[in-house]
This record gives structure tokens, C-alpha cells and sequence, in this order.
């Protein structure tokens, strides 16, 4: 186990006494006012655990949801908290561009904004400004960039991010880093890793400690296990309420990930959460919680939820195919969601392609719905030392395919 | 009271006792054998009153959502059914194209293809293949047009027409019919009218009698008093289980819209509901309600709803106004709905302006809501000899204009 952390307010592996939650919305329960992150159960080097945070606990293994804007794209929050999420995150990137950070602010924060009283983690808004924005000038010191919404000029520093997650109310706050594009040439990949550590000491000082919030730092260093390495030692010396695992899920595909986690997250503190951010697919999931990972975000199952596209434990579907025009059937015989238990395949089809939003809403609530029940039944797994019995079933379901025609 | 109608299977003005509502949505209960309307208090010409029919009981004055293609856009039926809605209104034209009406037959009828058990109304097709198909031809046995959608050639004669809608299963089917377009000469009206009454009595001869379903007939002849009365007479003389008045709200505006409703409702038979079709403005509803319309279809409220105007107690509100982008206030205090009780002005207008479908979702529900509240309101109103006073209420209301900003 490491110990590196030099930290001694946060480092509490205490659940502190759940209090009533006081929102509408019903995650959000077992709030603490310390910070921390309880190590449950472990299988291999998957674990299970329980994070407290001033606005509800969150069992790990655990899929955040993405709110981009401070809205789950087509949900309410009650819907979405029927699907057994307990923390969204949210972009800082499209939140400080409209509707702002100080009008959130003034508003009472987002979680009062979105009506969502659960945890929140915002991203810095450095992967963004490297993927939307137009006109980047990255420095040492932070970036410049245009609004893809209006064109105005925009500085964001390591300060500024984090004083704008502060704005937000985030639970849980990250790092100003840059993401390390793939491919990369190892000295480009030292230096951004090296200047994202710089930018992760600025961060750190500028975080603003509250009881029950947190700030994780961001491990880069691309493919190679010596940066990685190195970052995760600037960071543990930093210390850090939990570790990031980012520059992962940008074309370097399965396997490189794999290995990549494989020789980092060993190093990480073993009493703090985990988070492998922007992953992935059902079966990125699988493979990380098994190297070790707690946390995880990916627009995957709600943007492929608009566009048609169901995860499935006989893998994926197109509900846009001819094929299910008359079908009765639901879209997953296994799944207690909405969309599965009150409507046929057949109408899932009609609602997709006649374009209505009925048909983006129940995809994405299944989605959503099916991501959560594959973490529950991970950390279900782990406390039962049966994660390679539940790896076996999730890929023969996969590889078993869609249900054949009628 | 007037007393032409010659029914004698479906006159019965009890209530049959009410049956378990099987379904999973919480509309349609009262379920009856018999299909039937009670009369249970008038204030004037306003009625409050009970429609009993196979999928369940609708409190008259009653609004119907309009669930166009087999979705009442942007919301899940629970949604739809907590605003207060009974009954909603599906359009023949749009389901026979897409996914047809044999295939909604196959697959268990519309109530269970869009999970609404409660009753549904569907309209003949006539006015959406006059308003929306291409190269329409008319002739005396029926009309032939273009789809819309894939240009395919398609034929609609009142008995194609009273079939799909009972292949959609239909709880309360229309007669097929022209609706006379406005401005028309007397001439074109008096002709339009006689061909509507025409395919009334074949209409008629189509309907499968089933218990608690119901066949209605449509008034039409313009604004032409005696136009209106002869098609009455015509209708009653065929007998049906209500009345519906057709071709206004089509141009000829609020003043000649009452004027006919005057010279028309004292005609229609008293103990059968009354339908004024593709009405409209809360104002036209308090209106029509007191000239003695029992029920009332429009897209108004949800096709709003999804551009950003809300109805309010104190008048209409563009929410993507400037004006709410700092506001903390709820979109109409005196409004029990999740948009007003859980959301602030500010991130209703921050939804709409980003494009989000929250904000369609969340707008459309209050306007459901809000026109709900209004006919329960009316209701009440009707049983207490209430109307004048809650027509100056509502007035006042109405003109007093939306909260002053902060």
C-alpha cells in the first residue's frame, strides 16, 4: 500500500454518519462532512468501496453519467436517479461558456441549478478547449482560446478553472491539465505530462478546502510506464483526494490502454478512489474496474441513446433496423428499465425514426440504466470473489449477439 | 333538451361500475362497458360532466394532449398522465403512414403500442391530409394524395378511414370528413358540409360497434347559422354518441368562433358530450366552455412548449427572453408542476437557449399541466355556479401580464 499522501484532513477511510437529504432528487443519500474513501472489498485487483462526500455517497465501482451543460441530455434527474447513478459530472468547458460560472454561482450552485443534490465532479475544461475551442495558444501558464459559441476570446489557467469549479459547487473538482494528444513522441509526451504536474501544484494551492469536497489529480504521460510513473509520483507528493488516470480513450485503443493501466495503477494510494477518465465501452469497463479502477465517464451511453444505438447484455443494437419494426419484444429481456418493460422493440423503432424525442429519452434512460446494473453486478462480483465468473458471462453474452429475428 | 338522437345501445347516461385499470399508467380509470356521458352540472350553457368508456372515465370540460405519432412529443405517458390529462388525441393521417395502422394492430392496438391504456381519440385524417399531403384529389367517394413522407399514392374514403381507427382501437372514433376551409362562399360551404354528412351516414355504416367505444359526428358549415343547424340535424338524425364541432379555429378568429358556437351547441343533444376540434388559447377554452364544449384538442401547449412559450396564470412567457437569464423565480408560482416547483426561470431559459432537450421536456409538461389545472378549475367552477367569477378571474389574470422583473 502507498502512503505518499502527505495529507491529513481528507485521508479519512471513516464513513461519516449518514445525514437526510434534503434535496427532491433521491441520490444523494449518506452524505459526510469529511471527504473519503472507504476500501470495501477486493477481488484480484478489482475493488469495491464507498466514497463520502458532502452530498451523498457513492459506491465504487461507479459510471458518472455526463450533464455537459447541467442537464443529462433528454432526462430529468429523476430519471436519471432511477437509473441508480449517484454522481454526474459535469463540463466546465460548456458551463463557464453559457450559462457561466458566476450565474451558476449567484443561483446557488449546480447542483441547485439542475436540481441535483448528489454528488457532482466537474472536468477542468482543458480537454474541451482542446477538442471545441477555436484558436488555441497553449503556454505555460494556461491557454487561450475562442467560444465555439460566440467567438470571444477566453483565458483559462489552472486559477481560473479551478476558482470556476468552486463557482459550480462541484463535489468533486479536477486538475487543470492538458490531455496529451495520441500519437504523441515520448519528449512530447514528458513535457506536456511535466507541465500538467506544474499546473496540478497550482490547482492544488488554488483549491479552496471545504468539508466534504475533494480535488483529484490527473496521472498523464501518454503510453509509457516510466511518465506514468513520474507523474504519479509528483502527484502523490502533491497529494490529492483521489487520481485520475486521463489521457486514455484517444485513439490509442484497447489494448494499449490496458497495458497503460496495468503499470500505473498499481502505483496509485491504495485508500484513494480511482478514476479513469472519458471510458469507454462496456467492455473498457469491465477490463479497467479488473486494473484497479473505481470511477469512470463517458458520453457513450447517452449519446449513442440519441442516435439509436442500445447497449444490451447480448451487445449492441441498432434500433433504427428494419428488423424491429415488428417486433413485440423487449429490447432486453434482462433489463428493469422503462424502455424494456413498458415497450416493444417494434415501438422503440417507430419513436427512432420518426424523429421523436420520446425515442432519445428511453434509449438513453436504457443506456444509462444498463451501464449502472453492470456496475452493480461488478461490485456485486468483487464482494463474492467472482469477477472472473462474471467476466466469463459478460463475454459470452456479447459475443452471443442480438436475439435473431422472429 | 333536444332528443334526436334515435341510439338506443349506447344512450345510457349511468356510470358502470368501475373496473381495475390493468394497465401501468395511472389515466383510465372507470373503465365501462357502456359508453356514456352523465350530465352532472351546468352554470349557463358551461357542463360539467362524465364521459364512461372502455379504457376508463375523462371529467368533461376536458383537454386532450395531442400524442400525433403514437407519442405525445416529449414526454413519457406517466409524464403526460401526472399533468391530469384522461384522454389523449392520436392522428390517423400520421400513423397509417408511419408505422401504419395493420402493424399497430399486430402489435396490440395503440393503447398498449404507446403504453396508454387510458382513452385515446383518434381523428378521421381528413385535416391533416388537406393540411399536409401532396396532390390532394377530392372527389364525392373520397380523397387520394401523396404521403408526405415517402410520396407514396394513398387512398382515404370514410370506410378506410373508420377501419384504421379501429385497427388503431380507438376508444372514441371521428367521422371522416372535409374540413370547409375559411374563407369559404356560403356555396362551397353548404356543398363541403352535405359531402361531410354524406360520409357521416357512411361512417356510421362502418363503425364496428364495440362496448365502450364510441363513434362521434362533426358539425361543419362554416360560420353560416343555418349551414350549422342543418348539419346538426343531419348528424342527429344518424345518431351518434357525441358531437363534434369541426372548421372553426381555421382563420375565422375569436369573435366568429363564439358566434358560431352560439347558434350551434343549443342544437346538439344534451346528454351526449360535445368536442370542439383543434381548439386552441386558454382564453378559447374558457370561452368555448361557457358556450357548452365539453372537450378540446390542440397542439398548442405542447408544440410551444418545445419552442420556448409557456402559459401562465398571468399570460404567455417566452422563457428564451433575456429577461430570465438571472431569474431564481419559478416560471408561474401558483403552478404545482416539476418545472415551477423544482426549476428556476434561469435554467429554463439557460435549457432553451442551449438547445437542450430538458428544456422541450420541462415546458411541454407545465404547459400540459397548466391547461389541466384550467379545466379542473373550470370544472369546480361549473359545480358551484362559478363560472362568471372564474372567467374574471382568469381575465384579470390574464391581462395583469408576467411577473415585473427582479
Amino acid at each position: 500500500m502507498t502512503t505518499h499522501a502527505p495529507l491529513s484532513d481528507t485521508t479519512s477511510a471513516t464513513t461519516t454518519p449518514a445525514r437526510p437529504d434534503t434535496g427532491r432528487v433521491t441520490a444523494g443519500q449518506g452524505a459526510g462532512d469529511v471527504f473519503g474513501y472507504t476500501l470495501m472489498a477486493e477481488d484480484g485487483m478489482a475493488r469495491r468501496g464507498r466514497i463520502v462526500t458532502a452530498h451523498g455517497a457513492i459506491d465504487t465501482p461507479a459510471f458518472m453519467p455526463v450533464g455537459t451543460a447541467g442537464t443529462v441530455k433528454g432526462l430529468t434527474p429523476e430519471q436519471v436517479a432511477a437509473t441508480g447513478a449517484q454522481i454526474l459530472l459535469g463540463n466546465t468547458y460548456h458551463l463557464m461558456l453559457r450559462p457561466g460560472a458566476e450565474r451558476v454561482d449567484r443561483l446557488g450552485g449546480l447542483h441547485r441549478f439542475m436540481n441535483w443534490p448528489a454528488p457532482i465532479l466537474t472536468d477542468s475544461g482543458g480537454f474541451q478547449v482542446m477538442s471545441l475551442a477555436a484558436l488555441r495558444k497553449l503556454d505555460d501558464d494556461g491557454v487561450t482560446f475562442r467560444s465555439h459559441l460566440d467567438g470571444s476570446k477566453i483565458r483559462l489557467t489552472p486559477e481560473r478553472s479551478i476558482e470556476i469549479q468552486r463557482l459550480l459547487d462541484a463535489t468533486i473538482t479536477m486538475c487543470f491539465d492538458e490531455c496529451t494528444p495520441f500519437p504523441a513522441t515520448y519528449d512530447q509526451a514528458a513535457s506536456s505530462m511535466r507541465l500538467s504536474m506544474r499546473w496540478a501544484g497550482r490547482s492544488r494551492a488554488a483549491f479552496v478546502e471545504r468539508p466534504g469536497y475533494a480535488l483529484f489529480g490527473i496521472v498523464q504521460g501518454g503510453v509509457h510506464a516510466d511518465l506514468r510513473a513520474e507523474s504519479v509520483a509528483r502527484l502523490t507528493e502533491i497529494g490529492f483526494e483521489g487520481y485520475a488516470v486521463g489521457g486514455l480513450a484517444v485513439g490509442e485503443g484497447f489494448d494499449l490502454m490496458c497495458q497503460t493501466l496495468d503499470v500505473t495503477t498499481p502505483l496509485l494510494p491504495r485508500n484513494r478512489p480511482r478514476y479513469l477518465m472519458g471510458v469507454g465501452r462496456p467492455q473498457d469497463l469491465v477490463a479497467a474496474v479488473r486494473r484497479g479502477i473505481d470511477m469512470f465517464d463517458c458520453v457513450m451511453p447517452t449519446r449513442s441513446g440519441r442516435t439509436g444505438q442500445a447497449f444490451t447484455r447480448r451487445g449492441t443494437v441498432n434500433i433504427r433496423n428494419a428488423r424491429h419494426a415488428d417486433d413485440p419484444r423487449p429490447l432486453d429481456e434482462a433489463c428493469g428499465c422503462p424502455a424494456c418493460t413498458q415497450y416493444s422493440r417494434a415501438y422503440l423503432h417507430h419513436l427512432h425514426k420518426a424523429g421523436e424525442i420520446l425515442g432519445a429519452v428511453l434509449l438513453t434512460q436504457h443506456n444509462l440504466w444498463y451501464y449502472q446494473d453492470l456496475m452493480r453486478d461488478m461490485r456485486d462480483a468483487i464482494s463474492t470473489s467472482g469477477m472472473d465468473a462474471f467476466t466469463q458471462d459478460f463475454d459470452a453474452g456479447q459475443a452471443e449477439g442480438d436475439l435473431p429475428p422472429l
